[in-house]
């Protein structure tokens, strides 16, 4: 592993034990980290964890997305149920419904292939890369030039990394541009789904336990990474053979107790932790909200237009909970903000910083200007913020956005292949043809039309000078609107298109532009009629994108500086890319006189279950619960097997799957949600509130013996007893 | 203070201490317990609780319905802000809304008369006069022979004990009938209102936390008792004297923490922990689920026909509060009923009650037939019990109540007064008149039409057979039935009535059966009509009565026998009359990793702080919290002064206002709530969910000094720190 070293400004932070457990660590952070490690509960050399090509490390692996984990030798991953999701509902059929009754292979030959585009991306290297993308940098390029230069920059070490196939790298932004870290992943291509237990037990709760304690969620499910006999990636094929991992996690039948030390590894998505107040101000009061509706809309709409158990409403399934999810979320978000004094502190600090930066000369001279323009640009990014939401809402359309997509892709391959858009180059058109074919399975068309309708009409109340032209035309809002109209029309587009149909999507991936331009495809005309237009706002964005790039990383430097000598923890925001985060099992008082303890039992399933879903846990289950039987896996002190934990760890979306280890690096549980109380942590940590919530490996070693009968796989993982 | 000792089969009674804090003891049963009380923390001789002329005993005192206590030697009295809501209404005017704002008497000459028939009720003695009632029995009479003789009997012995004036004397029957005691109390007749703090804090969290936890509600209020200037109880004069009482209860300002023992005295309504398993089903299937609805029923009318605001709203503010009250309390034990298996228990209960009966000879003969007969009374019983509480919400116009009460005072009044119906005696008159009277304020002709219009519809939908023919034939529905018919039967019964005037109503009282018959006013009419027929239906209920008179005491004894055998508790279910019960302070889990903590905070109400009632703690009371003014009644462990606290005392609807007490028998609280989980407390006992809520004397301080500057009643009482 080639590891350079990050600029002394971020090094010479002095991490003190008395603070919460906050950040999210780039491994290499950690030997900073030795001693608070060690003093709160860590065996192994912290050291190791900062090595990706060792234990423990090389056992955490990227779903994209989600987080996972090798648990034998024989490329056996664990991760959620809501990770797997997509690809159990993949395989699911009104005859044999694995998502309902849950699904076990017995043997290799009976796991079933995952959805298409599933990945299994191992870390091996991660390179600092600021001084190469900073090299194509001057200060006299505006915004666009420094935007393409940046990706150009990006490109080109990508394709450096990429040479000789089997790898994905990417190139990954640290605070803000400050820095830039090459990451270069193994690809494994062949992914199959080996088990995963009934929805009632790996979504018990569903939405309404969703964000929610005392929860009680089964959250895991598996998966096995496939490569050639070579040993190499390689796409599906009977051929493969199981991919033997370097390492891989011991699973805890033991566990952990209240206030041991746990430890996440995973690739969390996206913080803000260090947004301007403005920008904080705006997300809060008009981003959520909005966005917030439009997915309870986008909910309304799928089930008033698919009815419950149709082929259709299947098709939307994962779709609906993903809207739940986030319009949760974002719920909860606002609520937290409107209740905390959040705001309070961004703008105190905003002031704080500004008189930091002017109370010493040199200070004022190399940061005053900066707080300046970043508000400038800021406030220019926020003027179309209406417009982008709704905008992109609108392309949830499946029939708009596979269109523009397949337009896109015909302009970008009239280029050379370096010089495409990120995700029109060939090592992206295995996922672009995934995509085009696994829509298949979550599409219908009245549901995408209804969609299309209702945004569409929120679209046309925008005043027509905050609108786009090309796009009033193509639908005719030129012409005045009605939704009358508009259904109408609407209903004449999905006639007239073929894009619903797999190998005509597949066969539009090989068109030119020509062809394009003279499809009478309703939805191909949308595209291309408004496809200059579509890009020169891209390219604003992408201008302005490259002008925040200048700016923030000056900003972040000027944070950093400033939290450093407050004494606070410097990590930079999540990105995608591995993080560590500690800490240890706790529970919370989230109101006066109400204390959540840190674990749930199996009888607090009994205690919510109705029969009905998402309360359905399986009879084989309640039977088991309702006799006690709880083998070898009751905790003593809880007099029952633990469900669920909390714990303090600092995690966000992307975490999900990742492995929870104790101090000896042993899998005692898989994250897989925050409580409601932390959910605004992506903006701002509350040691109080901050909790994440675990499956317990107990829990999962139960359903595993005693309800679903796993025998070969737990006879497969090494168990420590 | 005479005090006969109770049958040998109770007094057998051995109480084990390791059971748990079950049971509402009468005063006479604490000498057997005087071990467990010492055990869990009582300081001073618990012979001394067994003496009602004692400290603390006679510092305790009923106000009818609710339980208050002595707490100066001037007769200032504390109770619950819910107990003297009906006088604060009373005082209250759009002007003056003491009820909005608080009110304080900074003197005697401040303070304002109660509403009209508030009484202070001093029990001095408790008599076991089962002898003498059982000398009127024998075992050939009938149902209504012996309902009429027992009634006869307590009207006699409640005579000779009135004698004198100045008290109130009843028999109440304990164990169904297995004994009855003679309770005489002093009745103080000049109440008035010193102290109610803002409804912000009397009331905070209003019915939406009523019956919850965490609970923040300061529900206490004073009152002061005046008596003659002769020390004898006197009706309301300028010349009264403040009550010189001959014990009062200190108030601790050190309060309780957790584990400390606690003992509640006060006068407990009504609880059902010895009926049968066939009451049980009935009542929970049936009677709670009706009463529900057609409580929640009455409400919305209430809020559709008075504006909020309006006059007529603020009448009924106080009926809204006690139907919301109740309809929430049945439906959590409707709740509790369907989610626990209390039925199932009762249902085992009866079956090895049963059995343990059939084992033995001499039992067998003595009781087989005993729960047989029960069984058949029940079930006589349970045939007319949709009718009864529909004619029972019927009952709730104002106008059809007050027309029959006056008729039927008409008619009592033609019989010697020994002879007439309890409630219609000379020495009702007093109560009898005051109802009259307070009516006008708790009254609107438009809510109280809707009301009757909307159960006269719930009874026209019963089959004709179960109807009362004579009010089908006064109300026109032996005729047919509409809505809209009867809305106008009903418009013109409240144009042709003048009994929503008090001079009419009270002139009334003094007219003969001759005059009602011959008055043309709507009301009086409908109750001459109905008079017969329903006085039918009373002797029949009496009858039933008669008979479950001498067959419950039988089945009581069985139970008891067996119960004793069992090693568990024997208490009589709560009658009204004097009880103590004790615990201590104690939090509870009511689900799976969930805990609730004994103490709310100051800083709890912030919490639920909205501005709007019932979360609108008044500005004073915000800022001081806001400063964290604790003053000296912070508690060191919580960081705050304690609002409202939990314990394990067994209580219900009339233990509302009791003193709660330490140790050394000094106030440390007011009793005013049960938490949801133990709503079904009344007829089970669950000593992992049953907890009372109480007001902290360190809240009440608080606010008296922080607050409300109620300095002149601070200084009168005798505050222990």
């Amino acid at each position: 592993m080639r590891l350079s070293f990050i600029g002394a400004a971020i090094l010479a932070t002095t991490i003190n034990s008395a603070l919460a457990d906050e950040g999210m660590w780039q491994p290499h952070q950690l030997p900073q980290l030795e001693s608070v490690l060690k003093e709160k509960g860590l065996e192994i050399d912290p050291k190791n964890i900062s090595k990706l090509t060792e234990f423990p490390m090389n056992a955490v692996i990227s779903l994209g997305g989600c987080t996972a984990s090798f648990v034998s030798p024989k490329g056996l991953v664990v991760t959620n149920h809501h990770c797997a999701y997509g690809s159990i509902q993949y395989n699911s059929t009104p005859e044999n419904n694995i998502l309902q009754n849950g699904f076990l292979a017995k043997t290799y030959g009976e796991e079933l292939p995952a959805s298409p585009g599933s990945r299994v991306y191992v870390t091996e290297e991660v390179t600092n890369v600021t001084d190469k993308v900073n090299a194509h940098l001057n200060d006299s390029m505006d915004g666009n030039a420094r935007y393409k230069a940046i990706e150009q920059a990006q490109k080109s070490l990508v394709a450096e990394c990429e040479q000789g196939g089997g790898y994905r790298c990417n190139v990954y932004s640290f605070h803000g541009g400050l820095e830039y870290y090459l990451i270069k992943s193994l690809e494994i291509q062949d992914v199959r789904l080996v088990y995963n237990p009934a929805q009632g037990i790996g979504k018990y709760g569903g939405d309404i336990d969703n964000w929610m304690w005392p929860r009680h969620t089964g959250d895991y499910s598996f998966y096995r990474a496939y490569v050639g006999k070579d040993g190499k990636p390689a796409p599906f094929s009977e051929d493969n053979v199981p991919f033997s991992s370097d390492s891989f996690l011991k699973v805890s039948a033991k566990g952990v107790k209240e206030g041991d030390f746990v430890m996440v590894t995973g690739y969390p998505g996206r913080t803000n932790r260090y947004r301007t107040n403005a920008e904080v101000e705006h997300q809060f009061t008009e981003v959520y909200p909005k966005a917030k509706a439009y997915r309870e809309q986008s909910m309304d709409i799928i089930k008033a237009t698919a009815e419950e158990g149709s082929k259709a409403r299947i098709a939307y399934e994962s779709t609906l909970a993903s809207l739940a999810n986030y319009a949760k979320n974002y719920g909860g978000m606002v609520n937290s903000y409107q209740k905390t004094d959040m705001q309070e502190r961004k703008d105190k600090l905003a002031s704080e910083l500004a008189s930091w930066i002017n109370a010493d000369k040199a200070r004022k001279k190399q940061y005053a200007h900066v707080l300046k323009e970043l508000d400038s640009l800021i406030a220019k990014s926020q003027a179309s913020s209406e417009l982008d939401l709704i905008l992109g809402y609108l392309n949830r359309s499946a029939m708009i956005s596979t269109a523009s997509r397949l337009y896109r892709l015909a302009n970008e391959q009239q280029l050379p292949d370096a010089e495409r858009e990120p995700g029109y180059q060939e090592r992206d058109m295995t996922r672009f043809k995934a995509g085009m074919t696994s829509l298949s399975r979550r599409y219908d068309d009245a549901v995408d039309m209804a969609l299309m309708a209702h945004f569409v009409d929120l679209y046309a109340q925008l005043e027509p000078q905050q609108r786009v032209a090309s796009l009033d035309k193509a639908l005719g809002l030129d012409k005045g609107y009605s939704k009358e109209k508009m259904a109408k029309t609407l209903a004449a587009m999905y006639k007239n298109t073929e894009l619903n149909d797999e190998q005509v999507r597949l066969a539009w991936m090989d068109k030119s532009v020509a062809e394009f331009k003279q499809s009478d495809d309703a939805f191909i005309k949308l595209a291309v009629a408004t496809y200059e237009q579509m890009r020169e706002r891209e390219l604003e964005d992408k201008a302005l994108s490259g002008e925040l790039n200048k700016i923030r990383p000056q900003y972040m430097a000027a944070i950093i500086a400033y939290n450093q000598e407050q004494g606070l923890p410097v990590y930079a925001d999540a990105n995608s890319t591995l993080r560590v985060t500690y800490g240890s099992v706790k529970g919370y008082s989230p109101r006066d006189a109400l204390t959540y303890t840190p674990f749930t039992s199996l009888e607090g399933i009994t205690e919510k279950f109705t029969g009905v879903a998402p309360f359905d846990a399986p009879a084989a289950q309640m039977e088991q619960i309702t006799a006690k039987n709880y083998g070898s896996y009751e905790m003593a002190s809880l007099g029952s097997v633990p469900v669920n934990f909390l714990s303090t760890v600092d995690t966000t979306g992307g975490n999900s799957g990742s492995p929870t280890l104790n101090g000896n690096a042993e899998l005692v549980g898989l994250l897989f949600d925050g409580v409601s109380e932390s959910i605004i942590g992506d903006w701002d940590y509350d040691a109080n509130l901050n909790r994440s919530i675990h499956v317990d490996s107990r829990y999962m070693l139960w359903v595993m013996r005693h309800v679903d009968k796993a025998d070969n796989l737990l006879k497969e993982m090494v168990i420590v007893k």
